[in-house]
């Protein structure tokens, strides 16, 4: 009997196999430990942040499922299997969370909450009118298919978007393009609230630093919801301070769980919430991985493999 | 010639009569209190909050025009003109910014953002995983203008909506109708996030008091974005101390602006705006007064004209 093999810390995997049980009955769910051996027949590994080199072991996996968006707590696994196809999460329940997230995230900003929340704070009455919508100019950095729909979802509110990929994305859908290294810069120059939804790979590290932070407009807000090594955080928060930046809405971090000393906790124009923009949901992710492993069983591609050579 | 007599403390007038003069040059823009004399001809008040008495001096006034979406600020004067048409603004400056507002509102309800917030204030990396939007259950305590834009905005999140109004709304809209004071019961029992945009008159003095919150389920969050006197504080503070409320977000209040002992401020359940929700923007505003004043010149009736039986 084909297998899953599952692997997730710290939650429980009750949910997790009987949403499987559901969605996939003919595929029998391992939780780890309780893998069985590799000559136990083919199998899929379903995971999130797996020991390095537990993979490895298991050669009869066909191929390794992510459980979340990001895939850098794959490819950090020097012994990961080469040549397995490797599948970012990519159900409905991941995007609706993002949409909300960023859609509120953005909302905050372009009304201005981070000044409103300090002067409650203070017991000031100070009323400060927002700009109309079609005056704020959004840019979302990163173009997959979370940016996709979280711009769908801005766009009604009326702000003007723009977006900033590695490579070049069909137009025709109202939002102004920007791509590649030449890119960057004019992207940035235009955004009063930039959406980080890029995945974490060595291209992207510290993408944002005190440089590129500084092509942003006075008072640009920061919203990261991708991955915590794009921004440099002393850099960040030095240009907070001096007023360049007018806020960060910050759900992803260097280090997670962020350390009790870090200057973020209790910095005055950073919002910061703990991982939790976009979480897979059970049911929809095991009807995504059941879809999935139906297609490979079929012959036919994946949907949302890796491809390698960009890492994500 | 025909005059708009204007009035509006304490904010420049200028980009009102330059708005005003683009939109209707033929008709002359009258700051307060350069009003001229009753005898000059026909004129039309345009008005936030004028002193009691000034309107009666003035009975060549066609039309009042209030300045915002409420008209408490002139049904509280005993002199107001009988028989003159007063007119409630609905610009589309103002319907953006409550749809915003209330977007962001519910938003930072149904993820959970006072709690976070806290926990981001206390240095704890507490993850809070919030409920499927579609396991959300919004209500709108108040269905007119304000309240569909608004419900509209909220549909493509996925929420659960339901509106409550005094007399029956048209249904077809998939949205939950409540109807009437024995609706007020069921609505607020199955709601988990109100919105409250109601107009300020007797009927809804303290309408939400003690009795009435608690007929919220437990957690539940109201957002208050219509007027100061639609909710007992006291019951509020009380019923958020107790657990029974989860939150509240506030931009109206009983007095404003809301004095400095008031307790509100720093509750850290409540999160308080200065009555910035929706404001009336000049250009969108000047051209729905423009229009009306010439519907008005042509015999036709004017558009939300207030129904003084209702007081709003």
């Amino acid at each position: 009997m084909t297998r899953i093999l599952f692997y997730l810390d710290d939650f429980d995997h009750g949910i997790w196999r009987s949403v499987f049980e559901r969605a996939i009955p003919d595929v029998e769910f391992c939780s780890y430990p309780d893998w069985g051996t590799p000559d136990d027949g083919p199998a899929y590994a379903f995971v999130w942040y797996p020991p390095p080199g537990l993979l490895a072991q298991y050669p009869n996996i066909q191929a390794i499922f992510s459980l979340g968006a990001g895939v850098d707590h794959l490819t950090r696994d020097p012994d990961l299997p080469k040549g397995t196809p490797i599948i970012r999460m990519s159900d409905d329940g991941l995007k609706e969370g993002m949409r909300e997230y960023v859609l509120m995230s953005v909302l905050m900003h372009h009304r201005d909450m981070i000044a409103l929340i300090t002067a409650q704070r203070e017991k000031r009455w100070d009323r400060i009118f927002p700009k109309a919508a079609d005056k704020v100019r959004v840019g979302m950095l990163g173009y997959g298919a979370l940016g996709k729909t979280c711009a769908e979802t801005l766009k009604p509110i009326g702000y003007q978007i723009a977006a900033w990929s590695r490579s070049a994305k069909p137009s025709g859908d109202d939002v102004e393009h920007f791509t590649g290294q030449e890119g960057l810069k004019p992207f940035l120059e235009r955004s009063d609230i930039i959406v980080c939804l890029l995945p974490a790979t060595r291209e992207t590290d510290n993408l944002l630093n005190a440089e590129r932070m500084n092509w942003l407009p006075t008072g640009a807000a920061i919203i990261n919801a991708g991955r915590g090594n794009l921004i440099d955080i002393p850099a960040l928060l030095a240009l907070l301070d001096s007023g360049h930046l007018g806020g960060a809405s910050l759900d992803v971090f260097p280090a997670e769980p962020t350390p009790e000393d870090s200057p973020l906790w209790d910095h005055p124009k950073v919002i910061m919430t703990p991982h939790v923009a976009a979480v897979t949901r059970p049911k929809t992710a095991a009807r995504y991985v059941a879809d999935n492993i139906k297609r490979i069983e079929r012959g036919e591609p994946a949907l949302n493999q890796l491809d390698l050579n960009s890492g994500y």
